[in-house]
């Protein structure tokens, strides 16, 4: 507890772990990948850390932002815990929230000739985008965060977007 | 797919798109501009990417972040579809999951005279920003991405920050 | 109004307030700290802005991104209203969206020993990370924007992240 700074806040501790030594002066990089995923359901989720930690090493970037997010607009890119259970409640969970109905009857989008109006409920319920931290070269992640692609009327080719800055 | 790289991850096909040009060793460069919005519905959405393409452009940044948020807390803003059956039932579904009611019986927040608990909750299912890539200068979209602010307390002005970094 | 561009967008009036001032080539500054936080229930918010606050200060950073996020996957970092009511009225809607169930019947999560399956759902609604725009060297908010940490499965200590990269 040492180099901790203990504060109370609203009747919880708060304390500041030690910081990262600031860079100054440096210029700055980026890159941009695009993955193309595919995937075999209408409603599934993917592990992409491995290939957003790829990139991000690929970039050299030390201290910066990457930005992941889904091109897709039936889709997202959210983090949470690779844990199958969890994502079997998941898939029910948003099917409670925004049942899939292909008439038109429920959904005026489905009138287009279009069946997925659930999907677009169910990606803004998961979020499009997620921005994590690089910290010394690497994701700056809790315990159990992973990068999950989530696809809501999949069986077809879609994309999604990483792209580091920093320096 | 000459300059694709193939993976097989949890059953689904991944690639590579080729990718942009790293650009090293250049400045940072920065613009904000707050857009003032007064929509004359309760509930609406509007599409607002012409105005941050412009801003983007602006900016004169090539590689970079922009960062679009609503700057007001019963509001949103959320990239999807324009399409207008779809907003339809965006409508109907965040009425159905948070429903307006002015009566502090069903909200606590409607105790302090105001009247527009639900609307900080649908804010809370469509989100308060979004971040966007600037790749080669541009809005970096899938085919049918666009910028929406979304109203849940409108017939009053309200701000959106629009803030572009990079290079 | 004078040095306000007006526009008529889909019937709604839209301004430019008048602009920052952009930054040319300036190099690039980071600054990032941990947060630790230890909430006494299970469910909760806390106001973390005069945290984040101190923290772009002394950044040094006069243009750029602060992105603060949860660490854990059972809690969020969102912005709304410091209005306790409006807590409340949260703290029920969450529950009656996902309702706190320890058994394995309902969530197949819970089978694997945990009891929070309903915490990483709540956490989805209410979302993992903001990113907030830092213009001469505040935070760029509108008048009633703070940034709260939402606990979902608290008791426990558990991290946020918050980095501030600009110029």
């Amino acid at each position: 507890m040492a180099n901790h700074e203990a504060n109370r806040i609203s009747g919880s501790l708060l304390y500041y772990l030690p910081e990262c030594p600031s860079e100054n002066g440096h210029f700055m990089k980026s890159l941009t990948e695009h993955l193309v995923l595919n995937l075999p359901d209408r409603m599934a989720f993917l592990n992409i850390t491995p290939r957003v930690d790829e990139i991000v090493r690929k970039s050299g970037v030390q201290e910066g932002l990457v930005l992941v997010n889904a091109m897709h607009i039936t889709a997202s890119v959210f983090i949470n815990d690779d844990e199958p259970g969890l994502h079997e409640d998941y898939r029910k969970w948003l099917e409670g929230l925004a049942p899939f109905d292909p008439s038109p009857t429920r959904y005026a989008h489905n009138r287009t000739g279009e069946d997925n109006a659930d999907a677009h409920m169910k990606r803004q319920i998961m979020g499009r985008e997620v921005v994590v931290a690089i910290t010394k070269g690497k994701l700056d992640f809790g315990p159990w965060e992973q990068i999950f692609y989530g696809e809501f009327d999949g069986r077809r080719p879609k994309r999604v977007l990483v792209k580091v800055i920093g320096e």
